[in-house]
């Protein structure tokens, strides 16, 4: 760790310890199951969305692996096979269990995973309390922002449960609904040669790294996001049914899987309902479009005569604006709208929505992957999958910044992803 | 109902009272998930087994769909919802929910579902209690033996699900052991015209009757079951490896499924271990082997110079055969051995282990279906099954006779299911 | 071999010699495939259907393998890999050629093929010529009943290919058209115990032995089999969407495939059509209707009040017909219809179509497979699979008799197979 | 069509006229396949490889379509249905028949298709004389190059067909063999701001345009392509047992493929061989590694301390550089090895192999489609694929440019691709 790169710790220490660091996040795991009743905890709705017992549970066998078995050669875990149970994909450790069967494990209760976060967090605490090096510190950075990250899927992953059952239980009290937003307009950008990524000092993933320069030509973007009400009209207009609208592989997606609008849209008599984690509601015209697949938006940005913006669009676009909007912090769960503001600005760049972008997600110039196994982190992932910016309301403020790359499949939809569309030019 | 039915069914009720017979039954199976964690309780550990709750919830969906609606047309339900999520099969209550999302269903709780029991439950009481019509008590007695049923999936759904996880936790306290089993001998039956199934009269599924006539050649049962230990010879005999001993459907399924062993057989370092209720213990030779499919009960068979009996040779042997054994009121729920009896004898017909046959599950000439929506209950699954015989260590006692069949396809093996060994001839 | 089996074969060499029988299905292969472009020789239009280049290279192998190597050990094969590219599925003689890639082998070409014919049918005359014992004979006379089983698939594949194909290219000259047929009515058989299966002397499948005794209530058959328009008459009447016709397996498997009328059947415009091997032609009616899965003979029974007949009733009413029939000698290639005869007698018991029946394809009470590797021939297929009986359009009549039993999926409908249907009682 | 566009023409017309480019193409397709047997022009070996004879008719569809359907109204098709079987995937024609049930169309005969290539290319010949515009001009130019494409299609198609056949038939003459390699050095090349893409005068793919800019870091590529030797190393030291190696869907696609070498090598008693479609030889160490998908390009070049070059790497690597070396017109059908040469040039730029870019395949910025259902021919598939630069030995000379840019999914490895290595930074 250079120079930098420490001072940048200290500041943040001399706000939090970092031992109140560590604990203030895992607080905020359990404060977001906090309201889930015993059953909820342990339920896989698909092949990609995990337990919340899960989650609880990897997010301590993270800790365990990476930092307190190196730095504690004298621990002895309680449940060896959690090593095997609780790994995600990290090779270097072991075959981990499968991905696809965490749904089965009745056991460890969830009365035992919380026994196992308070076993392996007092470990935690003790290094962080006896003199700690940079090393360990780095690690336990890592363990923070990587727990910040599985309480986003937490409550996607629980809303998929929730969401798809008959009953459609709510998670929280609150529904969300919005006034008429501000008219859609597009912002000009001037083409250029710009500085991306994140700089050395200071947290980011290795994804996010090096700083790099990347040519653009002039864009712009929407002011906003997409909404409801807008994406209704796409449908309306037969948007599913048009094949010259879509990306190939997205129309035998949304063929085989017999998609005609987005995830939790449910319509009832020719009545439009979504299911917010707040229950099922009316559809809300004024909210943006939520839930839907990087296929859906091409096609939604092809039928608006519009496109996807790149990641770097959206990166210059947020160079320089203040980290603000509808996080989970707010505890709405729910995007929120955007009324009654100037149109000539870009708004909800940060929280409601993840953004689509049409950047695959791969390796900038000089990528170099944490040593070890912690390289498997990131790197591996770099194919197949596009760049999403921005955050959503089921992000921690905390958590996001404007060289933040998250990645998903083209037609994973169960995240808070939303649209932002771009055109060509200076406007 | 006829008279003779009616006779029987009077004869019961001076033993107990239907009232009794119901809420008895109804006990039983809260006693069975009364040592679960809340967890156990929602799992579905693979498509055909279904999680406890379910189970719980079902059965009690059995009696408001057949007996509570169409008895008291005034009754609403609390749920209108449930008819829908706990219907099995029945394309005549409207289309089930799927039946492989079981596992996803993390709402109504087990709370909700005791609940849903008990409110049915009652109403089931004021009907019974009402002075209520043959045709009701009819429902009422097919729901207690469809409870038992479920009673017996409940065992061994949760078996899968323990018996897969890496923690291979106990569900009772015993681990069943076995002393050296008496010498394997074969049993001859001379030829001839059978009378076989179940008469008008008394309780027995519609896949019993009528009661008819089959020609057997003479042929030989062995005396016990096929134990562990000889199980054991047949797989060190490369008895996996050798295509000449198996179907070829069985062929197939063992290389794709990669199956070298039983279920619940964990070979570590060479050593054989077996997954009981009661826990991981090590392979008991004299135990019968259990969790075979019918593929690998042929293959054994075909190793061993025999074949599977027919369903009829079986209950021509099992004709004034007394019911008694190692049923689920051993509370072992583990097949035992057999030591120290006459070797001349046909032991363990009863309990145990389900008995695969070589017979295909079909109807018998004559074969009615029960009127209305309750003919999906049986009839509909004649194909593609084999038909098991005797009951196991999971079943109730007062559940099975001699013309009882069970029905399976070719490579299930989750059930408690064994082999006895048969051969031509009259000894 | 026996005396009687020696006397027999005597009998049969009387007509024909052996040569002459061998060479007469030999040629009765290439003039099956005369008419065929050389495009048509390769394709697999189904995993289930092989290219009729491989059958006339399989039926070769099949003389080679268990004929040519074991009788002359100086024998030098042109092409070794032969050996593993035509065998079907006998494990004894090595891993077979994948079966789904049948249709991937552009070489060897069909002069290829042919020349390997030829160079084993000298090979074949030359022992027979040589003064050949009692088990050579065995074997050629079990590849000659196994070249006219390829022989029919030749026919049924090939139907496959071209009936799928847009231009529906026709393989023969007519098209078959029908009077009215006779009038649907049952006859009557008295129950009993009756002796089925083959007798030991004279040529057999070993599945169709040992002979032995059946019990039978005593039922009834229909006159003739199902026509077109009886069973256009039950898809207008929604037998395709009535889950109440159907057993389980039945009801998913058209859900599944989008089943909604015969194989070849096609709606245009609201008219149906029915591809012949003549080609495309309106759907006769008087015709049997036929390319009906087992599900849909099951369907079709219930929905007219009756239902599939057992392999033995069919067996018993065949005792003492006449084989005679609309064979594959008529090159018809299609179903006739029946008509201007008595309603009281059984009609089309043989030839036409394949009759399912509620049978499963299993062994007969002291059933032997042959020794060596040609055990694979038929016992290693007795799992799930239903018996039909009677052959079909596509079956040479030398190769039919009342205790034949062939075997077929629930599902599958590309074999020429139809529907008598059946009733319990003596009428 | 602006006056520089029409002027590239008219000096290609200088050269040769339109009548003559035109039918220069179709006969070399007609070259291609002269040496086939009947047989062969049918397979479909998988569902991505179509059959030679799909390639000859579909290349006509394309005229018929596109050119002698919207310039000729009085146009009559003498096979209707061919419009249906021939379209390849643009749905604005209509639904096209099933892609991997291309080998299942025994008719039309191949020599039916060469009737209807007959038939349309008079039509095409007939317009082109007749003094046509400029659009049919841009269509019937892109109809040569589409013809091109598929040219090299159906060499690879074939080469899995014959590679995958147990008798390895040869399709040429000639096996390619090596002297030793120049030795393997890295070329370093400047960062900075470079234009890419095609202009907009002369025939280019619109996937090629528009011509824009981009920002490049400092670069090392490989001075040629890894070879068989080399790549026979990574294999050895258990390059596809180490996860550390590979992207994560790239580990999962080896473990359930199977794969340990790359396409059309085989490993007999511990020697490799390589199917080249010569037939099958010996592995030659000095020639390039071929036929490897993108994730064993990439654990390549982890493995040996390098990554992918990007396609703009390749780009400006390639400014200037001659289109020279081993394409289709060598009839080689097979890379060739590069030896005696300067190590500090860059070798083998074109020709030999495709060499994978680690660039996913999208819209470069401002990219247009072309006009109604022609837009489908490239836009709609620009999700998921990676960028293929430089062509190969089955490419045809006239086909390639430094902009062109070829795309397959990164699991794909039976066209001929290679692999060229990149590093970071000045050298």
């Amino acid at each position: 760790m250079d120079a930098a790169s420490r001072n940048d710790r200290l500041q943040v220490a001399q706000l939090e310890s970092w031992v109140d660091r560590f604990l203030h996040t895992r607080q905020d795991s359990l404060a977001l199951t906090a309201a889930l009743q015993i059953e909820d905890y342990g339920v896989q709705p698909m092949d990609d969305a995990s337990p919340p017992k899960w989650h609880l549970a990897h997010t301590t066998w993270f800790y365990e692996t990476f930092v307190v078995k190196p730095w504690n050669s004298a621990y002895q875990p309680d449940n060896p096979e959690f090593e095997y149970m609780f790994n995600s994909y990290y090779n270097g450790v072991g075959t981990p269990f499968p991905r696809t069967k965490r749904g089965s494990l009745s056991r460890p209760t969830v009365q035992e995973v919380l026994d196992y976060r308070a076993r392996v967090e007092d470990q935690v605490v003790k290094l962080l309390d006896g003199g700690c090096d940079d090393e360990l510190l780095t690690r336990v950075e890592l363990g923070i922002h990587h727990e910040r990250q599985h309480q986003e899927l937490i409550v996607t992953d629980l809303k998929f449960n929730l969401g798809n059952n008959p009953l459609y239980p709510a998670y929280c009290e609150n529904l969300v609904s919005a006034e008429s937003p501000v008219e859609l307009a597009y912002v000009a950008f001037a083409g250029g040669l710009f500085q991306v990524g994140a700089p050395d000092e200071g947290f980011a993933f290795d994804n996010e790294r090096p700083l790099h320069k990347v040519h653009l030509e002039g864009f712009q973007l929407a002011n906003r996001l997409v909404t409801n009400g807008e994406y209704l009209e796409f449908i309306n207009d037969h948007g599913y049914e048009r094949p010259e609208l879509w990306l190939a592989e997205g129309w035998d997606h949304i063929d085989k899987a017999g998609w005609r609008a987005p995830l939790y849209w449910v319509c009832r008599d020719g009545d439009w309902f979504e299911y917010q984690l707040g229950g099922l509601a009316q559809l809300e015209a004024h909210l943006p479009a939520v839930h839907i697949s990087a296929h859906e938006a091409v096609a939604y940005a092809t039928w608006a005569d519009a496109r996807l913006p790149t990641e770097f669009e959206w990166e210059v676009a947020a160079a320089g604006v203040e980290v603000s909007g509808n996080f989970s912090e707010s505890q709405r769960y729910h995007p929120t709208g955007q009324s009654g503001e100037s149109k000539a600005r870009i708004h909800q760049l940060y929280g409601d929505a993840w953004e689509w972008t049409s950047s695959s997600y791969g390796p900038y110039p000089g990528y170099k992957t944490l040593p070890g196994t912690l390289g498997e982190y990131n790197g591996k992932f770099m194919s197949s999958q596009l760049v999403l910016r921005g955050g959503s309301c089921a992000t921690a403020q905390s958590h996001i910044r404007a060289s933040y790359r998250n990645f998903f499949y083209p037609p994973d939809r169960w995240q808070f992803s939303g649209l932002r569309l771009a055109r060509n030019g200076n406007g």
